[in-house]
């Protein structure tokens, strides 16, 4: 239906956007490989409902398949789970020619992707994201990892897929919930790099939230190209890459804060509040675009605010972020809708009035 | 002193081989990175002997230098032992722009470096190799990994050095049995690519034991030789680079037989005993030749049969063999010393008969 290319140094494979699964197959067979042996692996919410889809659409691989369930939840993506993983792979025999399918959302992906990054030094893996979240945005780019005593994604690989399939049929299982917590990522894209894709998640609100294909499709695909643009300028975060984590700074220290039970698009909605908060401290953001940004986020039921913080806390956990150089802290603006740039000299003033902002 | 180049795909980087550690500062200077800290990191074996050496020889970079000792041995090579490596970043505010210099033999190599691959998806690390298997052969390549259950490297990274830098005087620490163990690398590398370099080891076996200066640099440095060269071919494993494992396909099997209580190196030397019997058998090796290695091998100390195991037990662990691709066995084998190829259609008859030969 609709595809998008991601060139790293290392690979460049492509982001098939289909209605369904029907087309698994021949996407994998496009890849020319001599596959021993496919796992498909999800988490006890997913695996139920699309396990059994997924080994029908490509049972004509002629190839075994077996499939593993992990306990769904961020709270189980740590090694005592990859751990679980690689057990299951090492008793099944699987070798250096095999396919890992990760099918679910962020947490599959980031702990598949990872576990394809670390089994025998590595072997080839397949993003197949179920969630909004994943599909819009971390089933693409290779970032791959699992959470350490607290620390998100502390450990972990930049690690390419050899291409990521979705299929927007399993949005209609998502629960509303968590429908939200993509949406921050997708009006993240927006709002750093494209004002008419923003505008046109403003407008089509209800189109989008009702899944009518057309609007959802544009949705993922317009997302998609520009997590892929970026990615290719820049795999491993060495500059560009960097404006991806608009809204992920504060967004990360408040979902470390609240110890992971508020939904990561959530926290990165929070962070986009409290960026734009900055943005408009500094002149680089009228009242009008904060609040025409305020209006989309709360259209797409994200939050504005939380509670129970102290903003000297949030501030603190900052430099504790994996992505906290040098002990400054790299915090992304925008100067107006759809620009935006780094900014490593806020005063902790500034900053702190952004937390508060939250709060 | 001397210095070769590996060259990768995504990386190029030189071994430094040098007397003593006089010359790290320089190495590390020139890699023109703005590190913000350094972590030393060894074992409670190495770790005592030579940490105060490396911090006093780059102690004029001027950057803050932790160290952390983890208790040696390839039984603590697992991922209770990385756990303990993360949470020391962690606690000392390791961000990504953090050196890690691995410090000792090849296990610290190993999980030093799996380290750097996976803490905030990959950061700078340096190889300090100690013992003589690590500067001849693991400390270069970027093979890194831990065990997992008995599984031998069976979940790692490819992941290269900034750098390797070698201090032959640290061998003057190494005990004896490890010298015969890093030997066991060295004649391998002889036997596959160079029948003159074989023969230098073969007639300095004196001097190389007594690590004369000129002799020990010499060996080290045609075996990074060979290696660099292999690997800046196939860093991956694709194709060349498995010649590497010239008597690591039935070594590997008896070394987890052994549950590990044989050193590596031997382990190596029993597969390369193992290997030319099967050779000898198909005419590719001469009964003299054969004789040769044998007397090699046998004048550096290594073994050439082992106790208590039983041929079919060895053979079926083969098969386990993370290397081992669609349960087709790779063996390689040589054809005259300096020769090898690799051979996927052995009989279990004639790799049993290898097996038997060392047994």
């Amino acid at each position: 239906m609709q595809q998008v290319t991601v060139t790293t140094p290392g690979k460049s494979y492509g982001i098939w956007l289909e209605r369904d699964f029907s087309q698994l197959e021949a996407a994998i067979k496009g890849l020319n490989k001599n596959y021993s042996r496919i796992a498909v692996i999800s988490d006890d919410q997913v695996g139920p409902l699309y396990i059994g889809d997924v080994k029908a659409a490509i049972a004509d691989l002629g190839l075994p398949v077996f499939s593993h369930m992990f306990t769904h939840g961020e709270e189980h993506k740590h090694y005592g789970t990859m751990n679980e993983m690689y057990r299951f792979l090492i008793e099944n025999q699987f070798d250096r020619k095999t396919l890992l399918i990760a099918l679910g959302g962020g947490v599959t992906g980031d702990m598949v992707g990872f576990l394809a990054a670390t089994y025998m030094r590595g072997v080839d893996f397949v993003q197949v994201p179920t969630s909004l979240l994943a599909q819009v945005d971390s089933s693409s780019g290779g970032k791959t990892g699992i959470d350490f005593e607290g620390y998100k994604n502390i450990v972990g690989a930049f690690y390419q897929p050899e291409l990521v399939y979705i299929s927007t049929e399993t949005l209609r299982t998502l629960p509303k919930a968590e429908f939200a917590n993509g949406m921050g990522e997708a009006i993240k894209h927006g709002l750093i790099q494209d004002y008419e894709y923003f505008h046109y998640i403003k407008e089509h609100s209800q189109a989008i939230q009702d899944l009518e294909h057309e609007a959802i499709a544009k949705l993922i695909g317009r997302s998609v190209e520009i997590k892929a643009n970026v990615v290719s300028q820049d795999e491993k975060e060495h500059g560009l890459r960097a404006i991806l984590n608009f809204g992920h700074t504060i967004g990360h220290a408040v979902e470390k804060m609240k110890e992971f039970k508020l939904f990561h698009g959530q926290c990165v909605g929070l962070g986009i509040v409290a960026s734009t908060y900055i943005s408009l401290q500094l002149g680089e953001l009228t009242l009008e675009e904060r609040e025409e940004i305020l209006e989309v986020l709360r259209s797409y039921h994200l939050l504005l605010k939380t509670e129970g913080l102290l903003a000297e806390d949030v501030y603190q956990e900052l430099f504790y972020d994996k992505k906290t150089s040098h002990s400054t802290i790299n915090i992304v603006l925008l100067k107006g809708i759809g620009t935006c740039y780094q900014n490593t000299s806020l005063s902790k003033e500034l900053i702190m009035s952004g937390i508060e902002a939250i709060l």
